[in-house]
């Protein structure tokens, strides 16, 4: 498909309601999605006279998709397609061979998935369940789930589950909360940068333009959220990626802010079950219920193929979309239930423990950050990112440069996930890297 | 909340993008949704007169919320909300107590639902799946079930699939279409009328209007498909609600009708797998793939519950979505490869064909109509439907009235589901509606 030696204006379609950057955006939006990563998209002023539009146009497109992940901007070379995943094709999926060891962050530990307690859960469901429970599923979850998981929230988490909405995990969950805003007549949501790239494509998806704000080492830079912003997302218990715990003076700004500006607060309750040092704060929902919606799952607990999350609404809030099939929620209801999760966690805890000192030991003197929590940890370096990135995936191991989740490069580092890192591998892979970083 | 003493005036807050009826539209399905079945919105006059504007935007808006079918109207009687499940609250769900005598159409013998061997499928998946499974889903699918489904649609349905995605079910398909065909400008869609107003709801959801066009005994009338409508909907296979099968010469003018206006056919392929006195037609999709995506799912061989369906698409066409978990998709994909799900079809249509059968037998010489297929017939009526729906309620038997899946009120008539009717229930359900209906 196109590159950049294509003529783009002749790709680009701009139609559609709102201004002409916004339809550029779109249209943007849809060429890029097909194209490889690392492709560079024009430079601005040529783009703009294929266009026969002002530079303007052009650069605040960009910029736009710059801050929803979809392009990548790097000081003094040209912007470039970034892929994650991307949309549905009617292709099979080609798949890239995988690397030998993997560190790329969000994915728990697969090869300790609990399959057998797992199979036994199903089968009681399938067992005891009335034949009921198979007809028409409630929209917003099963409310034997919901009841076990408000329960489960309100004593692990802190958090005040007026009400508990099943979904599909924290991506479908924001994605809907977006849409449920963006129906309220809000436009813009503010997000962590770095943080999360596919959460701010759905919330572009969802019609949202995305504001970037800065996170430093006490989390969000509250002061900086833009005037007029009435939504923000954050990641409180755990920083992703940078590490960091919100500060209680932060966590008071934060829902000052909401509170004055009528405002709504999208925490994502991202790494919460993994502290290592201490017990994990609760959630800010708990605070005040009526200024957060809170997003859980159990992708980093036990397995994103089971596509299982929730939403914790302040009330008076709906959302749309369809719960996950009911069978499995009534798996995980007993699984909860039966204190088969809790057991698990706590294994999980001291696995990742175990695995992260090895990881921090096995890197020898390196500059490192994050608390002692969760799945992944920052690896400073001194020279440029992409150049070690590149390296390391020669000696087959697979990292992520940390200016992939900013809006705008900074600092050269590197985001590892030790999630699903096999154990025996933890000394070979941090060897092979610091010989890449060297 | 409001009932029709309020000043809706007060309630509905006209912005957002668009024209004023839209933007009414808008509004209005807000508040309906807060609405208990049955209450009356005001005369279009008085709310014109509340909102300061002309009677043409309430009429217009009123006509948009009765094609999506939030509300209902009669003819010389008050327009009224209709509830058809509607949005996800964040109350815990109030369920009405489920009438003694279910013939809501729409649902399978949940009694039937093959609780053991289902449970064999997950564990099946649970014990041999790579612990790579366990990770990141591909979001159009495992590419295991794609195949399997790939050859089954081929197989069974005459389809021409050159690739499936994976979805939670029909409705989450046809969501996925309608936001594809908005992104690219389409703005209408043509719907059958009578058809199944969840679709209407989910197009109208995406953000598009709405077109009902007439059915009769050969379908949907083509030649009435409003010009410059580029996209619609249909049940070749099995009309929903009337029960005609797509005519030869239809098909034809339907395809006819995409080529030359470069449309879309969005086909659901409903009730195809139950037809009881010949082989089912073949998709339409097999027909033109270029011109046709087909939607199906499991939701009315196996059960609704479990959240799994799929859509095959035209080339070049691309959907956003996550799929269901993949515990679930290998499980199916288990099922289906093993011959489980076919000798499971084979058992359900013997028993429905003979379910069908008596109940044609103990109505009597009522006035029946739709071919002998699906899991649903239309009792035509001498009187007023929705006082033999109140009756027969009463008598604790649930069925629905025709209108409910009508743009505009018709011919008297009543959609009954033996789906999930149980066997022992069938001669005692027909006497109480034949005393309801006399």
């Amino acid at each position: 498909m196109a590159g950049s030696q294509t003529n783009w204006g002749v790709l680009l379609e701009l139609t559609g309601p709102g201004p002409k950057h916004e339809q550029l955006a779109r249209a943007l939006r849809k060429v890029v999605r097909g194209l490889e990563d690392g492709v560079a998209v024009p430079p601005s002023r040529q783009l703009a006279a294929d266009l026969g539009c002002s530079r303007w146009v052009v650069t605040q497109a960009y910029a736009q998709l710059v801050a929803e992940g979809y392009l990548a901007g790097r000081t003094g070379a040209a912007t470039r397609v970034r892929r994650v995943g991307g949309a549905v094709t009617a292709k099979q999926p080609v798949r890239a061979a995988a690397p030998r060891y993997d560190l790329a962050p969000g994915l728990p530990d697969l090869r300790h998935f609990p399959r057998q307690r797992w199979a036994d859960a199903v089968r009681g469901v399938l067992t005891t369940a009335p034949h009921t429970d198979f007809g028409l599923p409630d929209r917003a979850g099963h409310p034997r789930l919901r009841r076990v998981l408000a329960d489960y929230l309100r004593r692990v988490r802190g958090a005040d589950p007026g009400d508990v909405v099943i979904c599909g995990g924290v991506t479908d969950g924001v994605s809907r909360v977006c849409h449920a805003l963006r129906e309220t007549g809000v436009t813009r949501l503010a997000v962590e940068d770095p943080g999360w790239t596919r959460l701010r494509r759905v919330a572009a998806g969802a019609g949202l333009t995305v504001e970037p704000v800065p996170v430093d080492d006490e989390g969000i830079q509250v002061s900086r959220i833009p005037a007029g912003a009435r939504a923000v997302l954050v990641t409180p218990a755990h920083q992703f990626p940078t590490g960091t715990v919100l500060s209680p003076r932060r966590r008071a700004e934060l829902l000052d802010w909401a509170r004055d500006g009528d405002g709504l607060i999208l925490e994502d309750d991202y790494d919460a079950e993994f502290r290592y040092d201490r017990r994990p704060v609760g959630t800010v929902q708990g605070t005040d219920p009526a200024r957060v919606a809170l997003f859980g799952s159990v992708s980093k607990t036990l397995s994103p193929a089971l596509g299982l999350g929730w939403v914790v609404l302040p009330p008076q809030w709906t959302v749309s979309g369809h719960a996950p099939p009911v069978v499995d929620q009534l798996a995980l209801a007993g699984f909860v239930d039966s204190g088969g999760y809790d057991r698990h966690l706590r294994a999980a805890r001291l696995r990742y423990r175990t695995r992260r000192d090895r990881l921090v030991e096995a890197l020898g003197p390196a500059r490192l950050s994050g608390v002692a929590a969760g799945l992944h940890l920052v690896l400073h370096l001194d020279r440029n990112a992409a150049a070690v990135v590149r390296a390391a995936r020669e000696k087959g191991v697979k990292v992520t440069d940390l200016d992939d989740y900013r809006a705008t490069p900074g600092e050269p580092a590197l985001v590892l996930g030790y999630g699903n890192l096999a154990d025996n591998a933890v000394e070979t892979a941090a060897r092979l890297l610091r010989e890449a970083a060297g």
